[in-house]
This record gives C-alpha cells, structure tokens and sequence, in this order.
C-alpha cells in the first residue's frame, strides 16, 4: 500500500467500496479481494428496470463523471439509479497502489476490460439483484467497457453509448498508449515500479502530461487558445498547472494496469477474433458517439465499428477539445450535445426478449 | 567528433560540401567553419535563370529528396540547375556530431530556420552567382526554410512550394516536439549530450521513433495496414525493422539541434511577429502543399497561411502516409499529385521586377 490522498474521499468522494470476493483473471491471475469502488445516484425502482451503468475512463474516476449527470437531463437521478463504477486499476477499485502482498504495486496481475465487466456483472447482480440495464454510457475506456457489456451480456443490456472509444483498439492506438508506457517506465525513478511515492517518477509522469497533451486535445484547440476552458492563462500554464499536476497525482503502477488494459481492448475475443460477428450479437439500440476531433479515436474507425452492429446510428459530437472533450470543460457546449443524443436513446423502446 | 557512418557517402552521398566561412547565428552563436552539404543535378544556364533549390526536412538529408527528382519529371535535371541543400544539423551540414571544439556536441549553438537560409543565400550568390530562384521547394522542415525564402528574400525567389509545413510553427506542433526532444533527453545514456556514441542513447531514439510513429503517420495508414509499404510484412516490423532503426542511427545532438530549430520556425519575427504583414510581403507564387493525413500540420492550419500570401494557391495532397508521405513510399501514387502541381507552378508565369 501507498498512501496517495488523490484517491481520497476528499478529493474523488463520496464513493462506496463493495469487495466482490476473490475475482480470476482472464490473463491468470488473482484478485483475491477484488474492491470495486462505486457511487450511485437516484433509487432503484421497483421494476429494476431503471438502471444506468457508467465505467470510467483512464486516469479518470467517479468524480470526473458528476458532469454528465443532473436533475432535468438525460442522465436523471429523479428518473434513474445510476451506478458509477471506477475500473480496476483506478486507483479507488482494486488497483497496484492499494493492494496487499503478493499482488501489490508492480506485482499486481494483468487484467483486461472484460475482467472489469464480469466484476461489475456480479456488484450489480448480486448486490442489488439487477437484470436488466436501461443504458451502459462511458468515454474511452469507459466506451471500450460499454462495448464489452453489450457484447458479453446482450440479454441484459437494453441501450448503449460508447463515446470516445472503440470495439477493438486499433494498431495505431495501441502505439500512443506504448509512448504513454514507456514516458513512464522510462523513468529511472520508476525503479521497475518499486518506487516508494508517485512523486520519484514526477519526470516520467510530466513527460506522460505531454504527450496526453499533443494527442489528447487538438490541434485547432491551441490555435483557438482554448486551453482558457481549463482554467488556466496560458498556453504554458495549460501544461504546467493542468495538465502535469493532474498526471504527477496519479500513481504510476495504476495508470501502466489501465494502460495495459486500454491496449488490449478487443469484444471479438469471446468470438476467436471475429469482430463483425461479435458485434453482430448485440442486441441493444447503440449510439456510437465519436468526438469530430478526436486524434486517436476518429470517427472513422468508430464509424466502421457502428456498421458492423444492427440496431445502431453513428452521432458524432462536437468538440475542439479532441478526446478531452469528455471531461466537460466545454460546459453546455458539449453536455447539450451529449444530453440530446442521450435522451432520445433513452426514449427509444426496446425489447430485449421478443 | 563522432564516427557515425549513418552519415557516410557511402549511405547518405554523393554530396559535396563548401564552407561559407563564419556563419553568426541569430541567437548569437557562432559558426567559425559553416560547413554546407549539398547536392547538384543538371546545369546552371548562361542566364542563371533555371535554380531550384531544395532544403531538408528533420532528420532527413540530399538523399532523401533522390524521389522528387528525374528525367521528364516535374524537377528536371535536363531543363533545371536543382540544388539540394542539407540544413545545419542534418549530420551532412556543420551539425553537432561532426564539429570541432568549442561548438562540438552539446556545446552547438542554437539554430534557427532564418540561419539556415542565410548560409544557402550565402552558397548560392557566392558559389554560382545566383541572383534568382525560379522554384524553392521544401517538405516540413523543408517547408519552413522555403517560407523563410520567400519572406526574407522576396526579390530572389519567383515560386514556392511549402510541402507539410507551416511558415509559422504552432504550439500544438512545439509540444509534439517537446516529446520528441524529451524521448532522447531522458534517457540516462544521453548524458546531458556527452554520450560516447549513438548506441549509448539508444532506448531514447527508441521511445523517439515510436511518438513518431503515431504522429508521423495515420491512424488510416495502420488500420488499412499500409507498413507493407514501407518494405515490411509486419505492423510490429514497422517499428522494429523500419522506425527503430532509422532513428537509432542517428546522432542525438544532431536530432535536438533540428528539433530546437524547427519548434522556433516564423518568418514573423522579421516583422516583430505580425504573421500577416510577413506573408503579405510574398511576391512568390506559391501553392501551399499540405498533406490530407497529416496529424500535426493539418490541412486547415496551412489554408490559413496561404490566406494570407497574396498570390498564392491552396493544393492539397493525399496521402494515407501522413506526414511520411514525404518519403515517397507510395511511389507515383504520392510523386505523381506532387509531380503534377509542381509542373503547373513552374509554367506559371512570374514577374519579379514589374
């Protein structure tokens, strides 16, 4: 264990932390006490039939989604009981910095976005005895956990909106995330992960800050000199009070286990690499919400993926922010767009067991 | 000095190479001994009339540049006096790797685009007596050196052609360099540039050669698995047998030296930083030449430039390559548009001195 107060109640909370048990990895290994850190909003109707489930994305938590939720929008707690999951790796789930021996730090096992799946599969089964899914909706890796929700349970989910995030990663994508990786690991400091304190591997973690920066954003959101929406003056102080504090919290080891994950996400596994035909199995009306400019998840690639699924329609969302249009420093801008194509999902009928 | 045989004759040649004496830098460095590396196709006319000059873009050289040239092709060695010329730092030219002391390695001085030019300037009226230039042409690096041409010597040159470039560097194309510079600073082996040899620093021109191979590239060339053009059968060997290799050959001083010089390109500075007034003193025709894929000079920061040179012209060029469409690797599919536009800008008319 680490103590690193980022991943605190103060600074992420309010979260709940359920252990599902011993969780067996589809890499092998064990998470013998698999934690799951949660927030939920709203209540669960008699019915059970009011769920929305949201996985986060990488380096993101629970809190990082409070923007896409409110009374009177799409995301309704007055209308829906909506659970925000953290992936394993988050740092507030089961991850490297808060596991015991023999699983800690670098020794934490691989895990893969459908471990993450099958572990909310039991919180939301066996703690609340949900069957049924009105909307699984996450950005990025958060999409990558949509996608493999609607393709491993296609009884159960209902509705799906993966923004920001692809199927199966892509070659390309694959690479950034290596130069994510190795900005870290490159670090004398990191020490193979035996470091005592996030702060040993600050360069590796600024230089990780960059490259998030270049590819994260886009081009046309330096020229327009909208790193103003973050909250900073410059374009400077856009690397040196957001973008590198914001990195340089987080735990080395937690962000590599996601990393490795992101790399990896792929629903054509269950179905020996055969990506048409396993997303040819979902059943839930998909809205495949790419970002116009994303750098790393364009449209393209997404919209290829939204052919391949039979109740789908591609709605691309606006933001000059790129891939970091998720975090909603667009305000309305962007929440209206997002609001919108999510209301009309919600409202759109659907049955499961014809 | 450092041995490095990456930029023998044997491998980089035939080139000559001419010293213009001492070259004061802007940054206030000094050249005692500029060397300048360069390399001539056809010959000069009586009337002087027939140059075409070709600077080099990062990490590239004369050599590079074999594939724009030819025998009824748009650059003709049978019609044009075509002079390549290798930028200061390219390992050919006066570059870190191959200077004496005091300015040996990490010692070099800063560099800037505009030195560049004024030692070319310096080559061509000296050596040959050029007093006019029908065509500069210029990829990326290249680009930025043949703006500096146009603004700076507006009375010399009578056509342009910025391929992938910008005439002003943008800050979203400053930072995908800085993580160029830091991928080969960080590396323990770099020494604060008093590394031995090249191999020292080989895990940084690694992780170099890999944020390359996100940026430099698309995310299309991966996805429709376009490696193949490249002389590999793999997208793994694309990094390993391709990537690696051609960075890791190269000396590190000489990469940070050109990387330095390209994050500061702007022709603005000449007129106290009024891009606009710059430009406007253009009497070159000029087709800007952006590349479609290219990630970080898109297409819309280019048009914006060209907005503003008054007689100028917007061609895009397609490639799935990106940025390393430059290397001709699709052969005439990439040559063939370059070819065609080049030929269309040479029959151009051009009265310098009405």
């Amino acid at each position: 264990m680490i103590e690193n107060q980022y991943y605190s109640q103060e600074l992420q909370g309010p979260f709940e932390v359920e252990s599902i048990g011993e969780l067996k990895l589809e890499e092998g290994g064990i998470i013998s006490d698999c934690r799951i850190a949660y927030r939920t909003y709203g209540e669960l109707n008699e019915k059970k039939d009011n769920v929305i489930l949201i996985p986060t994305w990488y380096s993101g938590t629970s809190k990082n989604m409070e923007a896409y939720i409110g009374q009177g929008r799409a995301l309704d707690p007055d209308r829906y009981f909506i659970v925000v999951v953290n992936q394993i790796g988050s740092g507030l789930s089961s991850s490297p910095h808060n596991s015991p021996d023999p699983i800690y730090g670098p020794n934490f096992p691989f895990v893969r976005i459908s471990d993450d799946v099958r572990a909310q599969h039991i919180l939301l089964t066996q703690k609340w005895g949900i069957k049924e899914i009105a909307l699984v909706i996450g950005g990025s890796m958060g999409a990558q956990q949509t996608y493999e929700w609607a393709v491993r349970y296609p009884d159960m989910v209902k509705r799906a909106a993966p923004i920001a995030g692809t199927a199966k990663n892509t070659y390309h994508d694959f690479l950034f995330t290596d130069t994510l990786i190795e900005a870290i690991t490159s670090d004398p400091g990191y020490q193979k992960g035996n470091y005592h304190d996030n702060s040993e591997v600050s360069d590796g973690l600024k230089r990780h800050a960059k490259i998030w920066a270049t590819m994260g954003l886009s081009t046309e959101f330096y020229q327009q000199e909208k790193w103003k929406l973050f909250g900073v003056d410059t374009k400077e102080a856009f690397i040196t009070e957001f973008m590198e504090p914001l990195f340089c919290s987080m735990d080395p080891n937690d962000l590599l286990c996601m990393a490795w994950k992101w790399q990896r996400g792929d629903v054509s596994t269950m179905y020996g690499g055969d990506l048409a035909k396993a997303l040819g199995t979902i059943k839930a009306k998909v809205f495949v919400m790419p970002i116009d400019e994303d750098m790393f998840f364009p449209v393209r690639d997404c919209a290829a993926e939204q052919k391949l699924i039979p109740n789908s329609e591609l709605r691309v969302i606006k933001s000059i922010c790129g891939h970091f249009g998720l975090f909603c420093a667009e305000g309305g801008e962007y929440t209206n767009q997002v609001d919108k194509i999510l209301s009309e999902l919600l409202q759109t009928e659907i049955a499961l067991h014809l």
